[in-house]
């Protein structure tokens, strides 16, 4: 197997100011490839921290993947602690600012000379280019192991991996005595412990393949694994288990991919031919967001109304004021009125409404904190359902779009 | 000074399915109280892996911080493997079992025997109570050092974390020889090379302080730290740096502590008794949803129209047919449509127009991916301003409410 370690240098990362997505990225993508993340560490940008780190990860690790450090200010301390590391110094290449000259030139910007220093790479390393950016990467070899050094930049980061760093990591794991491989099915509609009930025995099901549940708020992650002496035979042992599980949960099964709820139903909606539009009240966009971050979503769809006041809710999305005034903002008849109307006045196939309140404030005995109707109308109508989430404002909203991207979804493959 | 370590037990983040914000919320409480993040480390849902890194953690640190594997199936390995690491074993707690009786109880939810199991603990450790979930924290001393264990579930670890945990960092921080202070300072409309061209000589600026650069789509944050033997004078030393900064580039800054754009812009708006509205095209719902993150924005988010194809532009937002077919959709025209029909249409005091290409496709030479015109009317009308971002399409998304919201933190600091 091959194994890999990630090291990510940077204060901000150590104190909580900067999420390491990074890490996730880098990691996600080894997996892909059927090599074996066994640690992400994150330090502060201290040379000695950061050179007993990189000794220890070494030892364990065939590839230590680091990113961070490497930009023109004092603080970026990457590139002369690996040349002290690897006993190296640093020297001028003149290649590479040729190509940090020519991006300058190309963005309008001045160079000055604290840019011209980034030229400067440890003797011993292998310039990794960066096409998006003008820190290079740098790969160096020790003893049959691999340390990389990227930017901390993500598209700068996302460059280097896909052009240098997996190729060289992939050519590693194909002739490896043993890879391991995952595969992840995407459910909704259940909840995890209901998953477990329905799937039973594991052990048959299994057979070598691992199974681990993954809950989110827009459905379960069922990720199974498997590891054998190649990636078809692990691959095997996995479609075996699918099988097995689909067998027994497959209605409940969106996708045989990692990916998120709202490409699922963007691809499904986008084949369909079907068109949607929305009515927001609670979530005052985050349906929308969500439905158009894939590409081409203007195919399916058409626009919305955000509804956030009764006004609103009465003068654009026409909601009749007595309903209102009879049921309630957050109630079956208004969500019921929001869907259909959206609907029609969008010209559209599908038209959702989310009605709610999603605190902390605004909450009394009868509709709680955390009360959201839903509905998705077709030409005949629809039934709205209720949700009581819970007392958090951002969960609330959350757990509206994963709702409403469910019924959706439901809608899709019922049609 | 107290240094703190984090470790993240899980295989799932390990192989990047799941991003660790739990890392990074436990490292930003405890820098606010004046501890010292060292290091955070993820490793798998291995035994060995587990305590040697828990050894080595406890080595450089006065307490590590566990997350993850508390779970009821076979995969939560860290109650075994910490009872086994400190030479203890399980012991059942009645306390601990009859919290868990009651939470189930409450839900409405049947006990299985594996969650009786969840009352087992190693018998050396303090339980410390959850008041979200059924699986207690644990709270281990040895030789002057704390090993606290948290479950993964980011609400029941933050319910523990600020208990228990932080409470006791916090009384051992106060008696520390040594504190370490940070305060960032959130800019908007000044990018990272023209903030510190502006401020100069940072030596005489800073003193004792650290000054970092930390740029987003959103702003630069300038985050100044300072180490002092307590917190008053390490505050005191922030301080006089942050008044020279304020001397240069005050005009910049919008908030003296780290939160998001939108929710500086929605306590601002809040505040000013002023009310908005928006009409989106390529964000959908993006800046409807930023603009309500925050709970009370009711009380100026009056709503918003997606109009995502040039039919709702025309229909609903009353943009007239005859420029878009002149100028298009993605128009400095069809943006100041936007943004004062919104305005109207709402009875809001400002109207926000997005119109752009996001991308991958629509581009074209004259008009490329990446293109965004943003307006904000006012009764004066607007002046929409064209970007040209980049080609990648959340990026371009992120961007534009990036930049909206400037343009109204801008109208709001004016007015």
């Amino acid at each position: 197997m091959i194994n890999v370690s990630i090291l990510t240098i940077g204060d901000e990362i150590c104190i909580g100011q900067t999420i390491d997505t990074n890490a996730t990225e880098i990691a996600a993508e080894c997996t892909k490839i059927g090599a074996e993340v066994s640690a992400h560490v994150a330090v502060r940008d201290e040379a000695e921290q950061i050179k007993s780190e990189l000794k220890r990860l070494i030892e364990i690790s065939d590839f230590v993947l680091i990113t961070g450090g490497l930009g023109p200010t004092d603080d970026d301390l990457t590139k002369p602690v690996l040349a002290d590391f690897f006993n190296d110094k640093l020297e001028f290449r003149p290649d590479v600012l040729a190509h940090i000259e020519e991006l300058y030139e190309k963005r309008g910007l001045k160079m000055y000379e604290r840019n011209k220093k980034m030229a400067e790479l440890p003797s011993k390393c292998e310039a990794l280019p960066n096409e998006v950016g003008v820190a290079p990467g740098m790969l160096f070899e020790t003893e049959g192991k691999f340390v990389v050094s990227m930017p901390g930049v993500p598209p700068e980061m996302r460059s280097i991996l896909r052009d240098s760093v997996l190729p060289l990591i992939k050519k590693k794991v194909d002739s490896a005595d043993r890879v391991r491989v995952y595969k992840t099915l995407m459910t909704y509609k259940i909840y995890e412990s209901k998953a477990a009930e329905a799937l039973g025995d594991t052990e048959e099901i299994l057979g070598e393949a691992t199974l681990a549940f993954l809950p989110s708020y827009k459905g379960v992650k069922l990720r199974l694994g498997a590891v054998a002496e190649s990636r078809e035979k692990a691959e095997k042992i996995i479609k075996k288990a699918e099988k097995k599980i689909k067998a027994k949960i497959g209605e409940f099964i969106v996708a045989s991919e990692d990916k998120p709820l709202e490409t699922i139903v963007g691809e499904k909606l986008s084949a369909s031919g079907k068109t949607i539009a929305v009515a927001e009240s609670c979530t005052a966009g985050s349906l929308g967001k969500a439905l158009t971050e894939m590409p081409g979503s203007s195919s399916y769809f058409l626009g919305g109304l955000l509804t956030y006041g009764n006004e609103a809710k009465i003068n654009l999305l026409k909601v009749n004021k007595a309903t209102i005034e009879k049921y309630g903002a957050v109630s079956e008849q208004t969500a019921y009125e929001m869907a259909t109307n959206v609907r029609e006045i969008f010209g559209a196939d599908y038209g959702v409404g989310i009605t709610g309140i999603a605190g902390p404030a605004g909450g009394t005995e009868e509709k709680p904190v955390g009360t959201v109707w839903i509905s998705l109308a077709d030409e005949n109508g629809c039934k709205p359902i209720k949700y009581v989430f819970g007392e958090k404002r951002d969960v609330n909203r959350e757990r509206s779009v994963g709702s409403a991207l469910s019924m959706i979804m439901n809608k899709l493959k019922n049609e």
